[in-house]
């Protein structure tokens, strides 16, 4: 068993004018995270001048983050879970979606590899 | 040119005490991101219960992250740098010997290969 899978996009040929939307990106990541049914912690959200958007969710099962580059049409995305009963790429496919991508290409690690940690220490995390 | 560099590090073997230490590994963050010299956004720092701590500094050149699980003594970090003037081992090296992680891994992932986004274009971001 591996502690958590982290997924990493390369989200290419996104549409420009979504991903400098600061509210588009952010209701993009918050559906990511309730298509996870992750638990949420904390988010940081900002909007860069001339362009450009950064977003990141604290979850307890770790966290999910976007950053744009619209003036090249790109999204940076990577998803973090910990835990067996999540998949990080249903979150990487619809943010692919809601951003358009026309190529994305996606690297998944597995995390701490072989290490146990049972599935209560996970239900556990608490503030 | 590439648009960044993300190192992603399993630091396996860590003091169990010190990752579990909030104020320890929120001082340890901000020291990774002073040796990088980039520009703090934000951050969010949380303890869980049991054990564990997660923090993620908001960068305007991205994002650097950290959770730890202390029943196994891991910690697993994440540098995100866009630009060519970061080098995020740096930042990762620090983290591993903050952590005192006696079995270190590392994966490096150039982000955005190929894409040209001048220089002038982060240093111009601001809030």
């Amino acid at each position: 068993m591996d502690l958590g899978i982290h997924v990493i996009g390369d989200l290419r040929d996104c549409d420009a004018t979504l991903i400098d939307d600061l509210d588009y990106v952010k209701n993009s990541l918050f559906a990511a995270a309730e298509s996870l049914s992750v638990t949420l912690i904390a988010d940081s959200f900002h909007k860069f001048s001339p362009q450009g958007v950064t977003g990141i969710l604290s979850i307890a099962e770790s966290h999910i983050s976007v950053h744009t580059w619209p003036e090249v049409s790109f999204a940076a995305i990577d998803i973090f879970t910990c835990g067996t009963k999540f998949d990080p790429m249903l979150a990487a496919y619809l943010l692919s979606e809601k951003f358009r991508s026309q190529d994305p290409e996606y690297t998944v690690l597995n995390r701490g590899t072989g290490l146990t940690v049972t599935e209560s220490q996970f239900s556990n995390q608490e503030l």
